[in-house]
C-alpha cells in the first residue's frame, strides 16, 4: 500500500491516523483504490445510504482517548458525541447507535461502570439509543484500558446538503465557539498541566443545535465537526472538495487565552488542535446573520463566530489574515499533533 | 458493576468477553440496567429497528483474534463474515458494512494490504458494499497490530422471524456442517501445532445460504451462528429464550476426526469450540428433510446433520445423549475456552 519505495511508507506512522494529510494519502491511495464504491468515496463523515427509497446516513468512529477520563468528559461521552455529531454534521438526525467495547484484562469495573453511565446518559441527552452492542476482552497488555467503537444511524432530513456542493463565493465561514478546548484539555492531564481547572473539554452532542441551523434549509451550504486535524483540516477539506477558496479574519477566532496560552507553552497551533462539540459552516451570505443567531440561541452556540468568507481563488487554498495585517495560508496538518486525542 | 463484593468482579476478566454465562451476566447485570432499551434488551445477533417503516437489522462487532493471519483466513475475511451472518442469522439481507480500523504505530503496510483486500474479496462474494469508515493509529505497544470492528446494515426479509418465538416441541435441530474447525484452526497457528495443512477455519460469509433456508418462511424458527462459546452457547440461549429443552444425538454431530483429536490433545470440548461459517437452525419437524436439503445443496452446507429435536422439557437444559447410551447436560461454558479466537 503506498508502495513507492520510501521507507516512511513500509509501516504505519501515528501521522496516518491524524486527521491530516498523511491520513488523506493512506485512505486516497491504499484503502479506497481497493474497497473503493461509489459511496465511500465521497468520504463524508457519514455515508448517505438509500434502503427501500428512505436516505439514511450511516458512520462509524472507534475511540482510544488516553487518558479515558478528562476535564469535561471521558471516553464514553466522546463515543457517543462524535458519532451523533458525524450524523448531524451530514444533515440526518441520528436515531440509534451500536457499541463496541474492547476491553483490558483487569480493567476496573468501576471505570467500566462510570463510562456505561456516561454513555447513557449522552445518549439521552442527545435523543439517540443503544441498540445493538459486542464486547471483547483482549489479555491483559494488549490494548491499552478501554477502546470503544460507536456506529451510527441517523434519517436525512429532507433538503440537507452540507456537503459544500452548493457553496459559491460569498458564503460566510462559521464556527459555532471556542476552538481547541478538548485538545487542550486532554493534552493538559495527560501530561499534568496546571490548566485542569481552566479547560474543560467541549465535548457534546451537537444534534439539537444541528437541527436548528438546518432549518435555514438550502442556507446552510458545508457543515463539519472540527475533531481531528482541527479547523484547518476541515476548512481546506472544504476547499479541496469545491475548489474554492476561504479567507480567515484571525482576530475573530473565538479562542479561550488559557487555551492560546498552553498553545503557545506547548508548540501547537490552536487551529490544528481536536474539537468534540464545535460545528464549522458555510453559509449563503444572506443567511449569515439568522444562522449566527440561531447558533448564539442555542447553549453550546453561545460564542458562535463568523469567522471569514468564501473566495473565488486561489482555488484550494485557506488564507488566514493575521491580526498584524499580514496573510498566511493555512495548510491541512500532515498528521495530529497529539495522538490518541479522540 | 455486578457488585457483590467478590473480587472476581471488580476487574474484567478474559471470560467477560468469552460467550458464555460470565459475558452474559456482565451484560445482563452490567451494561443492560444502564443502557437499556426495548430493542437492546433483546439481545439478538442484531437489532431489528424501524425508520419510516423500513424494517432494518442492524448489528456490530470488534475483531482481536490472534494471530491476524490463520489457516483458512485472515481478520478482514473474519470482520466481514462475521458480521454479515449476525445479519443473515437475523433474518435479514445482509447490504451495507462500515469498518473501523484501530492500527498500532509500526504495522506493516503490506499486511495491512493483504488484509484490506481480503475484505473487498470478502464483501463481494457476500454481496455487501462497504460504505464508511475510520481508521485511527495508537502508539506502538497499546494494542496488538490490528483490531477491527465492522458494523453491519441489512433489510429484514418479510416473514422471517428467527428468535426462537415460534419453536415447540418436536422441531428438529440442524448445524450446517463441522464444528470446531475455526477455533482448532486458530490455536493450532497460535501454538504451532502440526495441524495447519489438515485443519482449516470454516470463515465465510453465510448470507447465500441461508437465503435459500428462509424460502421456508415460518418453518425456519431459529437460526444462531455458534461462534464464541460453540454450539454449547447457541443452544442454551435457545432453550433459556424459549423455556423448552433440546436433545442433541452425539452421534450426529459432525467433527472433523482432526478436530476432534485436537480437541482430546488440548483438553477442549468441540461442542464449545468456536465456528465463523456454520449455522444453527431450529426447524418445524415437517420441514426438516427440505431444510437439510436446502443446506447440503450449497456449497457451505455440504456436511449438513440434523442433530436433535425440541423437548418440552427439563426446560432450559440441551441434553446429549452420548455415543455409549448415557445422556449428559450441556452447559453453556463460563467462558470461551480460547481467548482473541474472534
Amino acid at each position: 500500500m503506498v508502495q513507492d519505495g520510501k521507507t516512511m511508507d513500509d509501516r504505519i506512522l501515528l501521522a496516518h491516523g491524524g486527521g491530516g494529510r498523511m491520513m488523506e494519502r493512506l485512505i486516497r491511495e491504499g484503502l479506497l483504490p481497493l474497497l473503493g464504491n461509489e459511496i465511500l468515496a465521497r468520504l463524508g463523515d457519514s455515508a448517505i445510504i438509500e434502503i427501500q427509497g428512505v436516505s439514511l446516513a450511516f458512520t462509524t468512529d472507534s475511540y482510544v482517548i488516553s487518558p479515558v477520563f478528562f476535564p469535561g468528559g471521558d471516553i464514553g461521552r466522546l463515543a457517543v458525541s462524535g458519532t451523533v455529531n458525524d450524523l448531524a454534521v451530514s444533515g440526518a438526525k441520528p436515531i440509534y447507535l451500536s457499541l463496541g467495547l474492547i476491553l483490558e484484562e483487569g480493567f476496573p469495573m468501576a471505570d467500566l461502570h462510570r463510562i456505561t453511565s456516561s454513555i447513557q446518559a449522552t445518549a439521552q441527552e442527545a435523543g439517540v439509543q443503544v441498540v445493538t452492542g459486542d464486547t471483547k476482552v483482549v489479555n491483559r497488555g494488549k490494548v491499552d484500558g478501554i477502546f470503544i467503537n460507536t456506529s451510527g444511524l441517523g434519517l436525512v432530513l429532507p433538503s440537507a446538503e452540507t456537503s459544500g456542493v452548493r457553496s459559491r463565493e460569498g458564503d460566510r465561514v462559521l464556527v459555532s465557539g471556542t476552538l481547541g478546548d478538548h485538545g487542550i484539555a486532554v493534552m493538559a492531564s495527560r501530561e499534568g498541566l496546571d490548566l485542569e481547572t481552566t479547560v474543560q473539554s467541549d465535548v457534546a452532542p451537537l444534534n439539537g443545535m444541528i437541527e436548528e441551523l438546518l432549518t435555514l434549509g438550502r442556507g446552510v451550504r458545508f457543515l463539519r465537526d472540527p475533531t481531528r486535524g482541527g479547523l484547518a483540516s476541515v476548512l481546506n477539506e472544504f476547499t479541496r472538495l469545491t475548489g474554492l477558496a476561504v479567507e480567515l479574519r484571525e482576530d475573530r477566532i473565538p479562542i479561550r487565552s488559557e487555551v492560546r496560552g498552553a498553545c503557545e507553552l506547548l508548540g501547537l497551533d490552536p487551529l490544528l488542535v481536536a474539537n468534540e462539540g464545535k460545528c464549522v459552516a458555510v453559509v449563503a451570505d444572506e443567511y449569515s446573520e439568522r444562522a449566527l443567531r440561531l447558533l448564539r440561541s442555542h447553549p453550546l452556540g453561545r460564542e458562535a463566530q463568523e469567522i471569514g468568507r468564501v473566495m473565488g481563488g486561489p482555488a484550494g487554498k485557506v488564507l488566514l489574515k493575521t491580526e498584524i495585517g499580514g496573510t498566511r495560508i493555512l495548510d491541512a496538518p500532515m498528521g495530529e499533533q497529539l495522538p490518541r486525542i479522540c
